[in-house]
Formats: structure tokens, C-alpha cells, sequence
């Protein structure tokens, strides 16, 4: 069972009802886990904004830079045009080359992308060379195209899976993690789902508790530790909002992780990738040229509803990754241990 | 008779009615100037994309920073939220203040507003300090507000007028300049009007002729010359097109500038303002929470004319401003000459 | 006494001497508190980033926009040049012109100014107008020159004062609120002193504490609240760093921020000015031309630590604001109350 | 001969030796060139900041974004670190992918970098499609590495080679150029090298004269033709200047190519990717933890050369890749025309 239901406080909105990024109807998420031997852990997670031709029906979206030590493909284009025209694919952070080419290939073969020349795949990634021989560039494009083909709908998995297989947060095995949002029907009834791939320092803490330091594992603590790491934050919602706000809302998932203990440290790779699934929002590949777009958009003024949503479910999908993920052994023997949820939870239950 | 009149050439697409920024339907432009004693050679212009409460019936805007060598204010409203909401001031340097104070007092004061709490001013400015005892802040808050209320639609006033009065550019006497061009039907039919307070330096070309060379004036000629100074530019359309779209308009003005010889130097505060007055993408202060905004929107695919129609009324506008210029004397008993149009004519209807 | 010695928790790093920006050498710190009449609750704090003529010897300095629905003046030149040139002034959203003529009128009047014709002031802004009859713009540029020049280093008056003296924070009392982190000597020993001008909502929790929840005030409980407002922080520190690792220091502001609660809703005018006062790294307006500027710089590698004294402190910074403001009259026979601290207390020293 | 030797005027600084990006010391570069069957016509070209381990010994860099429809990967570590720690790698839009891995494998496999788990790459493109069978995908991670590996210092080969093998400019055949500045001693005496992948549409102007509309080959022409295609720019320099100033650097390139006509249209990816070869910059992998970088570094204040000199040679390189481009034929039987360069030179010797 997952935090909430242990217990943990996660702010004043209610999730949806799976408290996953497929809350958002349409979204799709598919991983892929390599687990090979004494050091290949590693792996894939696809999440898609619809179930259709993504490329050619263009879903509004933004990409925003928490702290930009990383190899994220394909921000200029999301953020000069607003749209996103590929599946979103996350993995290691030397398999962005695979990455890209399995998204590009998957999009050329769809079918009605027949001529199409130029495609604009968003890859992101984060470092799990502890524990994965990560050097070896472990995942083939193929099999970034089979992960995005087996996406579907439903229940997310989380913890040691997919682009979540090999990573570290806060010290201890981290993961995939995913929740939601859902709006009550008087401040527009939209839902927020937001999906990570936690891979990052800082100080833990959850529902109040400074578990990084009653477990004494947060930086600097001998003047040593280093805090290094990322994390890849994917936010999807109904709202109808443009690419200007979708940036605004992915800004907003950075104050969630910071709510975790995150301190976004020099070698962290955190990125916010957002979109709106929002049909009327869609623009068409194939529109007749001087035919305006028809858009119904969310106010300014009504945004800041879905700001606190966005902190909340980030908040909750990284912790979400942390009960999910078990220990694992990887190179060199490494091992890095579950978090100690136990204790963690006697600790919250105390308050 | 304006450039365009005696043979210069500005490119391909058509200039609107007037050649200047009012031919965009709704736009008003005022005007102060200040010439007072042997010293005082400064002024204010205003813009107003509408003649409406343009607090309650905000528009889409955006600015973009050619370079940040300036105290332009009001900037991260606008890219925070897409929109204009005060009338456009520009003036010098050291009156910024007042540009805000009169901007923010028109608004407070204006029937309908009677409960604002919060105005942002859009306030530009170049730096008129070698003709005008700049430092002797000669702009009131009065003067603004009555440049506001004396803007008109209509022909503009160029050269040393309003904002422009003692402004330098080339080394020659700069100023207002205005200009349009208005796009077939075939592509939309849509204006853009645009209006700068040019007081650059660079390498000055006109009609391909390089000016600056052929008078020996441009920069590190005898490695000494500077080339600082800067430009505000305005970009007024009436296509409907939202920030993102703006923002790229406006970036889009510096091409036209670079066109002119200017070098944006390490001193230019080189500012771009653009806005849309498309009655549909009015943003209105008092819309009920929750009601979406129903907009009609131009598609990132029919941009690319607005964009060279951009770059052509820049590039025209700036050297109507230095027709228009006459030779003044100002403080200290300085003298900045007029552009000499009829070499500068004579070596253009050579070729 | 503050928050920290009734037993707050707050991070693991320790405080400077006076756990104030001050604690950075060479900070001052000047308040004007203007409480007159009925409906008169507003001021102005100025911060200066050394004792000399800031304009002559330029400190490195960065400005990050958390959420732009705000005033904040002389950004652009601060990006483009990587430095500040003037008092940093902090004061009501409608005062802000007042703010910058006062900034540029103590600039052009220090001794060695007096050929200076182009000054860039720093001045941002909270929305007072609960409490204070801010449409009256009662603060005058000759009041904002006397702030600047009360400024001293020393201890750092919080609360209802200055710039924070009608300011309200997660629905109580706000106000001006400061803190700092000395990183051990194996760190580097550098310094960082955050103050903040509190003004804006979310969901407070304070040491782990939901606050908020418990006391049943937090935004959209009856789907009707708002959670506008804004906060300004200034963050400086004494490690050598220039503008691009400053403007990272500034974006962890926001994170700190994010702990008390903080959702940076759409209304909120959330900025962060971050300078280094790092003598090596001044830079001298009378430098000659092709002088190379020779500095010590610290590496990327080294920042993350400074990173987490950022979010320590400005987290602290905030709370202590709350802490030290006390309920306030104001405007239309209005009240906000202080915190009740006794009851926060009691919660926090139970877990 | 070049279109310099040929009697085409471009500003007014000297350009270096070889009047190539080249004459910036170290700086080498490598072409790869597939012209196979009917239907490849494609490359790759890689451009390296000196001639030692650039990941172990990383160089000052920026990226700007002139118009982000485009791909480039490695933007977003470069901007945050303000750094650049591999080979700068050219190709065509659908095989970013190969130069990653390539620029990826190589710097992996390097010595010394034995332990390096995080290689950023950056790989530009531009979209050959109209010539080459782009979605055959037909460049490789080993062709990549080779390319690399080729590089050197020396005379650059320009026109149908490389990355520019199967590009169009203006609708005539583009391809490579390259151009450089030497400013005089008494300016610092700094070289500014220029490299462009040149495959753009707009209004061609050479030397002054509208060549695109007196050819008739200008977009909108009869309101169907486009200006799609993109831009890469490489700004090299040995001036002692760090990413900020690297970053404006390269904004002025865009005025460069503003000069020769171009309009960066909507479908453009126009990147300028700049960097500093200065010694005393280099930031080296493996400094010691806590070492302060003892840093010179030019000031503010002496840009404006710089500036100046980027926006001359980016004009020049571009039209130097027009004078080298060949007239190719490619993908089903299509040509394109080499720009009619005897037309061009004698409307320019006319003037």
C-alpha cells in the first residue's frame, strides 16, 4: 500500500481516483526494465499525451529548467512553438541517443507520417551509473519503441521499473513515483497527474518529519556527502492551458520537490516536462494554412488552483517512488538499501 | 517627403495607409516635447493600444531584450502573463519615474478603476543626456499624463518630437520614426505598425548603400568612436496572436534594426514591445472566475510574414526617424547634424 | 525571541552571529516605517550591498523571477551586465516610482557621481492596499533617499516595519523577516544572509507543522479563498560568485520559500535579488578600457552547499517574519492578526 | 576565390589569416561527407574548442536560440554550467541521435576519461530533406567519431561538404562557410571565428544589393512560397570571456544573418553556439574541491568590437557558403541551382 493510505499527510486536495498520472484521460504510460546480470539496471518509461498520432494532433506543452545539469533532447522546439509532437521517453543519462532515435523512428512509422521529415523527441534522463554498468549504453532504440507501444492507460507502476530501475534518491533506493490531483467541480474539476523519475539529493523529509536527519543521511553532514542527482518530473492535465501557463505549472513542481527535502545541488539534472491533454487545444499537423485555431482557454486568474495541485502531487509522486522502490544490488556489488519505511512511518504516526 | 518617397528601397511587402504604427485600427500615439532653455532637449511619447480602459480590456503583449543596457520597467508582468495593461511611455533615462508615476496615476484615475490596487507601467527609455541636462529630470508626472490624453490615431509625428527630441543615432541627429506594412489578404491581411525612439550606434547602411563607411562615421573607426546608445521599438498588430507569437515578433524587430548597421553594443538598451490589439484576444479585469476565455488564434505556421513584415517596418521606421531628424544645439552648446539625405539620396538613385 | 530559540527546527546548517543578512560583512540594512492616521500602513527597506559608492564599485548580482505578477524595476540591466549598481529598495506596489526617482536621486548626488547620467535602480514592491490606502502613494522619493541613508549593519529589525509594514502572510500578520547560514570552514566558511518582505498565501507549515490545516486557513478550503500576494527576498553572501551562479543561489529562494507553505499563485510577485559582495569581484566604473578584471571565482562544483543555505535560510526568514509581526489596524477599520504563536508552539515542541 | 577576393564588401574590421573559424588558435574542424546513389547527400561536421581533452579541460560556452524549431541537443547543461565539455557536432535533423552517440562514445572512450559516466553533447542540425533521403537515417555513431576524429586546424573546406552537403539558402544551394575578425591591437587584438550551416529562406541581400528580389526568389513572392529551413552558427573567440558575455556574442550573430536577408521563419532553427578557447577559462574536471578558478576576464564595457566583429563574419560566412555551394542534384531528380554568382558580382562591382 502506498504512503497516503499508511498514513502520510500530502496537503488539502483530494487525488483522482488511481492518484496517478493516468488520472488524465488519454495519458499512457509503458516501461521497460533491463535487469541483466551483475550491473545492468536500467531502464525506460514512456508516458504519452493521447492515445492517437501525437504528431499529428500536437498537444500544448512547456518545458521548464529547475537546475540544467543534464542531457534533456528536445526543449528549444516545445518551447518555441508550445507543442509537443512526440511521446515523452525517460532513461540513463547515456541512452538519450537511443532514446531519441527510437521516438523518432516510432514517429516516422506511424501511420499518415508517411512524408513527414522532422520530428522533435523530448528525452530525459537521469544518472544511474551507481548501480548500472551505465558506460555499456545498455538500451537500443528498439527497445525505446517497444516500451512506448506497450503504454496503456491504467494503474502506473512504480519503484524500481522502468527509468526508475537503477536510481538513488536521497540515499536510498528511489525510483518511479506518480499521484494526482483532482479539482473540486467549483474551481473547474480539472486533474493534475505528475509522474517522476527520483534520482536526487537533498534532506528527507515527509509529512513534517526531517527523516534525512533522524536517519542522519543529508548533505554536508561530514562536510563530504555530495547532495548530485536528478530528477525528471513529467506533469500532465485536462485544463485547457496554453504553453505560457503549462511553464508556470512546471515551475511549480520544483516547490514540491523542494517540499520533499530536493535542493536542486550543481550536478542535478531537474526537469519539468508539461502538457495539456485538452482536446480543443490540439493543433492539427495538417491545418489548411490562414485557418485560425478555436481555443478555449483557462484564465490567468484561475490558475492558481492548479499551481497547488501541481506542488501537492509532486510532493507526493516522490515519496510515492521512495515507499515503492526495494533494495537493490547493482555494479561492483554495490547495494542500495529501501528506505527504512517502517521507522519513517512510526515517525508520522507519532505526530 | 519620407524615404520611401524619395527612392529608398525597404524590401518587398507593402507599407499600410500611413506607413506608421496608427494604421494598425485602434492604436493612438502622443507626443511631449520639451525644449526649454539651452539645455532642456527631452520628451515623452505615449502608445495606447486601444481607446478603451486598456486596464479593464487588456491586450497580449510581450517584450523581448535585445540588450539589457536599460531601466525599461514593467517587463516581467507582461512575460509572466501575456498581457498589456497601461498605456506605453517612453522618455529618457533618468525620468523613468515619472513615466511610472504618470502611467500608474492615469490608470487609478480612470472612470471604472476606482477599486485598482496595482497598475503595471510600461516605461522605456534612451538616454538623450548629451543634447539634454538629463540628470536635471525634467519630465513630471503631469507631463506624461497629458501625452497620454493627447494621444490621437492619425498620422505621427517624426524625428525631433515627443521621447525622440534629443535623441543621437549614427552619430546623426535620431528620433521618432514610424512605419507599417500591411500583408495581401492572400496571407491574412493582416498590419503591423511600428514605432521607434532610435538613438543607436553602428555601422549605418541605407538602401544597401553603406552609409557610415562613405561618411567616415561608424564605430572603432579610429578604435576610439563608441557605438552605445540604444533603441525602443514598439510592434503594434492586428493579428491574432497571443504572447509566445508576440515575443517572437518582437525579436524579429532587432533583425530589422541589425538591418540599419546597428550593433546592439554593450550600452544599448535595446527593448522590443510588442502587442495585439485582435479584439477577441482582450483579456477583461472584471471576467467571472471559471469562464474560459474563447479565443481565435493565428497558428505558429502563419507567422513567418508577420515576422519579415516585422523586420521591414523596423529597418523603415528607423531610418524615417533619421530623415525626419533635424540638426539641433543643445546643452553645453552641443551640435548633432541632421542626417545629410541629399549625399545619402544621391549615392541610393545611383545604383 | 525568534523562532529558533523557542525551538523551531530549521535544517541542519548553522545560523551567522545574528542570523541576519547583515551577517554577511558590509550589508546594510535601512527601515522607514510610515504608520499615520486610519489608513496609512506602508514603508520602505533599503539594502545595501556595501558601504562605498555601489555605483563606482558594482557588486555581481542576479534577479530570478519566481512568478513575475509584479513591479520589480531595473531587472533587465542586472541579467544583461551580471551587476548591480545601486541600494536595493523594497517598498508598496503603487510607491514603486517613488522608489527608483529616490534610488537614482542618492545615486547622481554621491560624491563622484556627478557626471553620471544613466543609473539603474533596483526597487521592488509588495501590494500593501489591505491595510494601507496604497491608491494614495504615500511614500515620497526624499523618504526612500532617507531610508538609504539610515542604512547600517547590525541587527536587522523584523516584522511590521519598513517595507513590511502592511504586509500579510498566509492570511496572519507578515512582514520584513531575515536569517543567514555560515558554511563551515571545510566548506569554504562563506556566508549567506537572506531578508525577506512577506506578503503572500499557501498552505503554511512551519517545522513540519501544517500549520495552515490546523488552524484551517489555506487557500480554496471553501473553494473560495485566494492565496495572492507576493514576497520579495534578497539573498546575499560573501562567496565569489558572479551572476550566472548567482541567479542559481536566487531560484533556490523559491524552494525555500516552498517549505513554509508558499504556492507562488498567480497573483504573487515572487522575485529574488542575489548579489555577491566578494571584494575581487567588483567591478570598477572607472576601470580603463582594456584592463582585464582579475577574480577568483568559485567552481560549479562548489555551489550546492551554498544552494542549501539559500533554502535554510530563506525558509527561516519567512517564519521569522511571521513571528515577529504583531497584529495591525489599518485601512476601513481592517485587522489582521499576528500568528498565534503560543499555539504553533505548542504543536511543534509536542513532536 | 571568395566572394571577398571577388570585390564583396563586408564591414569594416579585417578578418583573420584564413578569414575562417579556424584563425581562432586551436580551433580545428572536421568534415564527413555522403554523397551516395540518387538520394543521400548528407554529412556531418564537428567543430572542436582545442585540440586537448575537452571534457577534462571544459570551455567557457553559450547557446542562443535565434528560433528553436530545431533539435539541437545539450543546450540546457551548457546554459546552466555555462560551459562546453564535447566536440560540437553538425548534421542533418533526423540524426542528432548518431551524433550523440557518437560525440558521446567518443568522449567516453578517450583518455583519461576512463571513470566519466555524463557526457553532454551538442549536436546541431538543419533539415536536408529536400535533397537527401533524411528519413533513411543514413549517419552513424562510427562516421560521427571519425568525423571527429579528422578534424584540424587549418584551411575549412566550404559549400556542399559536411553538414552543409545537402542544404538550400535563399532557394539556391547553400552549404559551409566560415568567415573571421581580427580586431586591432589597440582593441584587444582578440580573433573571432564564425562557422555556419547554412539552409535558410528570406530576401538575399549581398554587398548592398536586394539579389533576391532582382533573381525573384524572395518568400511571399506570390503569397505561397516559404522561408522554412534553419541556421547553425558556431562563434568561436579566443577574447577571455565567459558564458555570459559568450551569450550575447552569439545574439549578435543572428544580426549577422538578419544582414544577408534572412527572416528566421517559423519553421527555423536558427542556433548560434559560442565559446571562449582562453586559457586561463578552462575549467578542469579535476580541481581539487574548494579551489577558487583564478580567472581574467574582459570587461562590459569592451564588447562592442566583439559584437561587431561576430556580426561581420557571421554576413560573410553565410555568403561565403552561397559563392562555394554547387548546384546538386538529389532525391527524386530534384536540383538545386548554385546562386548565379557572375549576375551577383557584376550588380555589386556596379555600384
Amino acid at each position: 500500500s502506498r504512503p497516503r493510505e499508511l498514513g502520510v499527510p500530502f496537503g488539502v486536495l483530494a487525488p483522482g481516483k488511481l492518484n496517478a498520472i493516468t488520472d488524465v484521460a488519454g495519458v499512457k504510460v509503458g516501461h521497460f526494465t533491463k535487469i541483466e546480470g551483475d550491473s545492468i539496471r536500467t531502464g525506460v518509461t514512456a508516458i504519452l499525451a493521447h492515445g492517437g498520432n501525437i504528431f499529428q494532433e500536437k498537444v500544448p506543452a512547456a518545458i521548464y529548467v529547475g537546475n540544467g545539469f543534464g542531457k534533456l533532447a528536445g526543449i528549444t522546439q516545445v518551447q518555441e512553438l508550445g507543442l509537443l509532437e512526440s511521446p515523452i521517453i525517460l532513461t540513463n543519462t547515456l541512452s538519450v541517443a537511443a532514446g531519441i532515435e527510437g521516438a523518432v523512428r516510432y514517429t516516422l512509422n506511424q501511420s499518415g507520417n508517411e512524408s513527414v521529415q522532422s520530428v522533435n523527441a523530448v528525452v530525459g534522463e537521469t544518472n544511474d551509473g551507481f548501480l548500472n554498468d551505465i558506460r555499456g549504453m545498455h538500451i537500443s532504440p528498439e527497445e525505446v519503441i517497444a516500451t512506448i507501444q506497450a503504454a496503456k492507460e491504467d494503474l502506473v507502476q512504480e519503484g524500481n521499473i522502468g527509468a526508475g530501475t537503477g536510481t538513488i534518491c536521497f540515499g536510498w533506493k528511489g525510483g518511479i513515483g506518480t499521484a494526482s490531483r483532482k479539482l473540486p467541480e467549483s474551481l473547474g474539476g480539472y486533474t493534475v497527474g505528475v509522474l517522476v523519475q527520483s534520482n536526487f539529493g537533498g534532506n528527507l523529509q515527509i509529512g513534517g518529519v526531517p527523516v534525512g536527519e533522524k536517519l542522519e543521511k543529508y548533505p554536508f553532514r561530514n562536510a563530504i556527502e555530495k547532495a548530485d542527482g536528478s530528477c525528471m518530473i513529467v506533469v500532465a492535465t485536462d485544463a485547457p492551458v496554453l504553453s505560457r501557463n503549462l511553464e508556470r505549472m512546471a515551475k511549480r513542481a520544483m516547490m514540491g520537490l523542494a517540499k520533499t527535502g530536493g535542493i536542486a545541488s550543481n550536478g542535478s539534472g531537474d526537469y519539468v516536462i508539461s502538457f495539456s491533454t485538452a482536446e480543443s487545444l490540439r493543433s492539427a499537423y495538417s491545418a489548411k494554412s490562414g485557418e485560425l485555431e478555436q481555443a478555449e482557454i483557462l484564465r490567468n486568474d484561475d490558475m492558481s488552483a492548479l499551481f497547488m495541485a501541481v506542488i501537492e502531487a509532486t510532493e507526493e509522486a516522490i515519496i510515492n517512488s521512495l515507499f515503492a522502490a526495494e533494495t537493490m544490488e547493482g555494479k561492483q556489488g554495490r547495494t542500495v538499501e529501501a528506505l527504512p519505511k517502517e521507522q519513517v512511518l512510526e515517525w508520522i504516526n507519532k505526530q
